[in-house]
């Protein structure tokens, strides 16, 4: 059995995180008889600064021949004034999910023992967003009409395709079966009629093929407010990539914050290298002082596992981190402490 | 002194919390020397149902000689299925939004002494969400390619104005300077570029201007974790409609429930008549109980005298709907009940 990996740490506390997550999964790839290979793509924003490049043609070739991505952060540092805002994202990060059609994001949610949820009441959260990683208003199809003048018009154009929309719906439902076997889903569907349409078609059609899976539909808006009051309410939820964005933010913030939420990129086709990465960003402000949080880099090791049919391997890993939690509910620690907590709890020593 | 108002109690809850909060308008109305004269105009579901009609020329030409409009809600009831799903919010809400110019929607959001937030640690809320309320991705500009079959195209063009961009940002500083000077812009820059620069480009001119005034800027997912972390860190936030939609329900959540959100569409410049509304919807599934908490439209009031001068008579609500909830902590009151309850604080009985 063995597993190649790309490696993307990109920027700011990306490196640190991605270290502990190699470890972990060094550790695990060991005592499992895996046989890792590992090959480290040094991108984003310094690099940028230095070739004036994002990801080439040679370099996708290159991540293309892997069997999965580990993506760690990427971003400059908004005091940095030399790089365009958001340029690495799009040009990184929006580019791999398009290019490699990554259609699938996903993004489980759970309050783990330990972590402390700013909601006085969590319940059990436990859920999973199915959030679409290839379309809507994240397609960059829009334009500037007398930019930078004062009759300027900017636009936004969100595509939805029945092809985007139908895998991913069924894919939700598949995996709505294998949980507690309900679906929510979240779109704006009595203003966004033509996408809310598409959405709502695919869902109705596709929930009676399976009547095992209980259904039902929230506004965004109204979302967020289930989000605050009822959490536990939510099983798996399907959306779009722009409210899944948002949904997904929120959900890592009532889960004890989001140095906890991971999420892989998805191509369920299996015909790119699926990309897993934790939901943070690069956090420049708290870079380089080994205070970072890499728990949800090591849990996206765990997704990435677990995609490539380690599933044991990456239910030893969330195993880990769930009982490290517990052990030092309160603890400030350092990342490399993290990192060490959670090997010693896999290698039970 | 005079006020010359339109009422559309709507659907739902509507009609009931709109009693109410025409009892209290009477009120103060009498006791301060307001000319009150007022007009109610039975239109929403039931009235489509009757007539098929939502919003005639004729009726938008009499609400606009009224000074103002106070809207309970509007939606008919999800398990009625004649009515095309979003069809009256569209033909009645967003039509006066649209309409009548109502580019400043407003919707404050304060955690009452007596209302209880669903945060642990919720600090003093106290903001105002300054939203757009004519342009973006409400413009209702998109299509269907292939319809129905499974090579659909939906799309969502979201559409910003240079006009609607400039005018909003610029209330949204004038307002910040009434209050604790401090204003943040929410939009999604980094991925929706076009609409991202023309609000930042605006943002940081009319800046400029407002020197004592101290901005920051949040991506919208970043947001709805400070929403839930640190709410109390907002004081004025300018949006999109679709961003401020979102971010006011959580707003509505994280302040004990949109029962005590109320909202104005605002035409600053005068030419048409404002419009003043609880952030809640029709709520069908509570309606003719007398159940449903009037606070929202009461306070929907207040704004509504606000916004014509009545200044002093508007803080009086204020502070009669804090007084009662102050003094009703934790109680089950009827819609009737909350409704005598400020009404006496009111008269001092
Ligand atoms: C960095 C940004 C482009 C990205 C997104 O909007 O998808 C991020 O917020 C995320 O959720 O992964
Ligand atoms: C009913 C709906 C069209 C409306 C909106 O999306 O603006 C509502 O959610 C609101 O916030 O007033």
């Amino acid at each position: 059995r063995s597993l190649d990996l790309a490696v993307i740490p990109g920027d700011g506390i990306g490196p640190e995180v991605v270290a502990q997550a190699l470890r972990v999964l060094q550790t695990v790839a060991s005592s499992s008889d895996i046989d890792l290979a590992q090959r480290e793509y040094p991108l984003g924003a310094d690099h940028w600064r230095a070739t004036g490049e994002t990801l080439t043609e040679d370099t996708m070739h290159a991540l293309r021949q892997h069997d999965a991505i580990l993506f760690g952060a990427v971003g400059a540092d908004p005091r940095s004034t030399d790089i365009p805002s958001g340029l690495i994202e799009r040009e990184m990060l929006l580019k791999l999910r398009f290019s490699f059609d990554h259609y699938i994001n996903l993004r489980p949610s759970k309050l783990l023992p330990g972590a402390t949820s700013p909601l006085s009441n969590p319940g059990e959260i436990d859920f999973v967003v199915v959030r679409e990683g290839t379309e809507g208003p994240y397609v960059g199809n829009g334009g500037r009409l007398r930019a930078d003048t004062d009759q300027e018009i900017a636009t936004e154009v969100s595509l939805n395709t029945a092809h985007g929309v139908e895998r991913l719906v069924r894919y939700a439902f598949e995996l709505a079966q294998t949980r507690r076997k309900k679906l929510t889903l979240i779109h704006k569907t009595n203003v966004l009629v033509n996408a809310g349409k598409l959405y709502s078609r695919y869902f109705n059609a596709i929930a009676a093929e399976y009547r095992d899976v209980q259904t039902d539909y929230l506004h965004i808006d109204a979302a967020t407010i289930f989000m605050t009051t009822d959490p536990a309410r939510f099983d798996v939820i399907v959306t779009d990539n722009l409210f899944g964005d948002i949904i997904t933010d929120q959900a890592g913030a009532i889960t004890g914050g989001i140095g906890y939420a991971a999420s892989g990129n998805i191509n369920a086709s299996g015909e790119f290298p699926s990309m897993f990465e934790p939901v943070h960003g690069s956090a420049p402000d708290i870079a380089g002082q080994n205070i970072a949080n890499p728990t949800a880099a090591i849990l996206a090791v765990a997704l990435l596992l677990k995609h490539r049919g380690f599933e044991a391997e990456g239910a030893k890993i969330e195993q880990a981190v769930e009982k490290d939690l517990a052990q030092h509910i309160g603890e400030t620690r350092s990342t490399d402490a993290i990192g060490d907590d959670i090997i010693a709890v896999l290698t039970g020593e």
